[in-house]
């Protein structure tokens, strides 16, 4: 199969420079352009990243030397799929213009989130989602993934609301400070503390997840039928996001039942063998004090959710708590893995 | 008045440390005796305390050149009371002795907390448990103070306990390194992380604010009857709780009827004037993102409990977000107020 | 002695904050106006610093009411002496401004620092400097205060180089993440991290010693004669710089010489009892492990530099490590301090 | 060629734990032994290592199931060789045994480092040194690494000593806190911190370098002449020791002439292969901000020393930063680096 031509829209940012990372010498993907803003175009990539590089020592060699180009289709020219990791201020307008240009937008900015004919794609939990693309009004097709915070939080629930429904969930989140972008969180404001607020995020945190474990229905997706309460706190974590989640089913289940559905858990990446797909989806810690970001937050090269100490709650039917990888599965990671299947799935044209 | 002769007991571990900071000067105690482990008795406290006096830069000159002693009774000849900030593993058996000898004991410890004669003693919460301590068998009394994460929760239940009554809570913290006492974490496990899980914790969230919150009935304290569901986790954060609460009342309140409640909020403590007692118990921070423990940590000096972020919940009626310092108004603050307390009123005889 | 009026220049930013602080109730000073970027003027301090304010809970009570005003003379009317706390890319100009309209300035930036008839006064030590300020040429005289990270170090030098002469010097710092202002330093980049550089700051504190340390002739500072070598880096601390020093001095002194030269150093703040003057210049800590950060910080209410872990330097003559708070012994308090010391000298007139 | 059995003492251990990851499908050893304390001994390595494996989510999988024997050579029987990481405390006793035993023992502890017919042994810098483990009395011999702080800085200065001589050398140290091993440095202390001490540390900095970089004089080693001095600092770190040096050289030598010095360093890990070689000794980065522990710790999977920031030092000739991962490259990794020379060199006799 060819490769399809992709560009790298908002390729400076911190979630620009873990798509450069994970679409090095990928299978199914060739990256043709770098796009920024204004004032970085026309310079070579590595050029203006000099210090800004921040998600490994060395710049993968086949952008150092890429000139960038500014964020615009014509810009891209021959591209068949654009990663977006624009901010949200900006990406709106610019995806738009792509989809309109009939390129596939993958992205990861929270514009056209809650647009009912565009997916919260979250490859392992509804692949079935992108029945609704095909009722864009535009010739390329935009599809999302999910927040950050949630990403783990909704493989985690997917399986039980398949096996024992969900009546409603408590999720506090304890965050990393990569979550909120470069330059983002000062350090003088989080070193050795807690801030217990993120502007925006309990919004999401308490919509998202509905829409994103909702159910196809002719056009457009219909979130599921449950509440979600969110706390969201940042932590001086670099990268791992971390949950406490309480939770109501609407079926009684045993510990081992939910252990089972845990393990069992697997999906079309997994099945298609995508590249990014990791084996487990889930894993489980048996050890009372994980998952920990430090510890768990490469399993499956940061693509696998792992999570930890489920038991009985008092209030809810159960709690535990489950850790995902902000930047990498919350975030370039799934836009990749959204991207693979469908590839894999000629759902993606390739010029 | 008379000052009271006392000694500290554990006088070598964090706690110890912050009774010998908070009895420096006190108006109504004179520290006589500072007990420790036998490997530490009949050596001066400044040349055991060298590079372990953690809490500020120097060592009160009162307690430098005072030789320590063993934890017992006959080696605190004359004391009154004693404050302990003894580990729960031999806490229980000298406590007892104390008692048993005819000293008030003012403990940090968990050990006797759930005995129902027993007052877990938040000095503006429950002032009228002490009615209890006259049906304990031995000539002196025990009176405990509350673990150190629900001591913020506690108080800012009370206020919402009177005016609405109180169905059900979940409570997750976000816990100070400190409140694992010296060496406590290892800093390999704790950089850059966090730790859902700490020993014997969630627990104690789960059974001491009901009570703390409890009536007197006859000879012994009964719980309050409501629920209350926790996710304990430990983040690297020197000093300072930082709890995230939703609450189910009983009856239904405005934002503006529970902040003019926890505004409104004062005790004994204040009406008597007593030297520890915070102006305020509970200061409200009207900013988005406070509580925080670096900035709010020592309002009142370390005394008072901030609050923030007063918010509708989508499952429980209300949600926020509640700050107390772990080792002051968490422990060794929150015992000197008691025996403040009980020395005021009368309660503690003066030889 | 009449109060001189007063105005803090940058007050939104970190140094302004302690200017602010440590102005509140000022035996000698009343802040009459606070000044500020355009964006800002006009409005509310406390609306302003929602959630900016950072060197503690609250604003003070004088400040939070006032009016912030441009940073400009006429804006500024019947003000003595203004505390500059302005960046230095704009403070070459305000501050000449002031000068020229009459006004003293005292000012944190380094725009002036090394001009021959501009004093980088060090209270404690080079009161003698202000002879030079009557051959400025404005009718306002400007006075610096040094860079944060030599404060101390230049303290520390200066009983030195009294007693046995200066040769030459290995400065190495690990400097607080406060010393970049704020927002500043990425949390991204220095949690759990260390940065081997910090731009302009070797270049500073190879140079500014030897004026500070210099002697005044005629109408300028004539710089000492000797050699520095600096590393300086960043380390995951939010205020106080820490420094090893290796010195060679140009007599012989013994261990107990040198400490004898630190423990008498006293200076005119401590003769002329000056409100923010520290009872104690140096401190030194026989602790092995001392000073640090963390636990000497605050020595002298944040003024006093503290020094330990004097021992012979097998290349140099003598080793050690000085430590001092870099916003406020290193900024605005040593700039506060250099403001009593010419008003109680009668240096300053007062309208 | 047949593979060497060997086993690691101190395998619960942090450098214990790192060779039981680095020795995960070594083409030339296999692990048949894992000793540790008695304690341990005769449970099951995954059993007692749970919450304790720290330096990755898994214990790879040979080692989960191995019996735990005691540190004797009556309990390995048939090894070819040990890595030993025990404490020094107990190293010297242990060591002597195996060796006594006619086992090659691979030490990471500094017990033997100063005997003069024991190496210091670093695989690029001074194989020529084993030539005087022939003279050891024992059957077995001892080969040690040198102390983690120095590794790096010896790797930077080989070329320079080649090349232009040495004359002294400032080292200033900021270390990581996995140096002091588990649980090594309590939160409490260097949370947000420096300590400027670690005992003993700044001995071994002092004299440890000499050595390594001295010449093999008939049956023993004599160590350069050239004096160091050295300050040791503890920063809240992870892994990665972080090192500013100022070095006086006895010939001139340009900036680019020192820089190639340090680009054509190679030895004969390279020209052999060795399994743990990497490609590059040392890598130079030109930002001016480089290198730092975070970002540079892994290069050539953390056996590559990095260095940065080389410019004039107006004292000595030269300064620079120097980077090496402690646990890896200083310690575990440059131990079985030691291993796979004299396996290849068929120094160690495999049975």
């Amino acid at each position: 199969m060819k490769k399809a031509k992709v560009a790298v829209l908002g390729a400076t940012g911190s979630v620009g420079q873990r798509f450069i990372e994970l679409l090095e010498n990928h299978e199914f993907f060739e990256v043709t352009h770098l796009g920024a803003s204004e004032k970085s175009s026309g310079r070579k990539y590595s050029e203006v990243m000099n210090s800004r590089w921040k998600v490994s020592a060395d710049i993968p060699g086949y952008a150092k030397n890429m000139e960038i180009v500014n964020c615009s289709p014509e810009f891209t020219p021959g591209v068949d799929l654009v990663f977006s990791g624009l901010d949200s201020d900006v990406a709106g307008e610019i995806e738009m213009k792509y989809a309109q240009a009939g390129v596939m937008v993958i992205s990861n900015a929270k514009n056209y989130r809650m647009s009912p004919d565009v997916p919260i794609l979250s490859a392992e939990v509804n692949p079935e989602h992108l029945d609704v693309i095909q009722f864009q009004k535009t010739p390329g097709k935009i599809i999302t993934n999910s927040n950050c915070t949630i990403m783990g939080v909704t493989i985690s629930l997917k399986p039980l609301m398949d096996h024992f429904g969900l009546d409603s969930a408590v999720i506090v989140s304890m965050q990393a400070i990569s979550g909120a972008g470069y330059p983002g969180v000062p350090t003088m404001d989080i070193l050795g503390n807690v801030i217990p607020f993120i502007s925006g995020e309990e919004d999401k945190v308490e919509t998202e997840p509905q829409k994103c474990l909702g159910k196809v229905s002719g056009d457009k997706i219909e979130s599921a039928d449950f509440k979600i309460s969110a706390h969201c706190n940042r932590v001086p974590v670099l990268d791992g996001h971390t949950v406490n989640v309480s939770v109501k089913l609407k079926k009684k289940a045993t510990e081992s039942e939910i252990r089972k559905a845990w393990e069992d858990f697997s999906g079309e990446p997994q099945r298609l063998k995508l590249p990014l797909a990791p084996e487990k989806v889930i894993q489980y810690r048996e050890e009372r004090d994980r998952p920990q970001p430090r510890i768990d937050l490469n399993a499956g090269k940061g693509m696998t959710t792992t999570i930890g100490r489920l038991r009985p709650d008092p209030i809810f039917d159960y709690k535990y708590t489950v850790l995902s990888h902000n930047t990498v599965r919350g975030a370039a990671g799934a836009a990749v893995l959204n991207a693979e299947l469908i590839y894999k799935k000629g759902i993606l044209e390739v010029k």
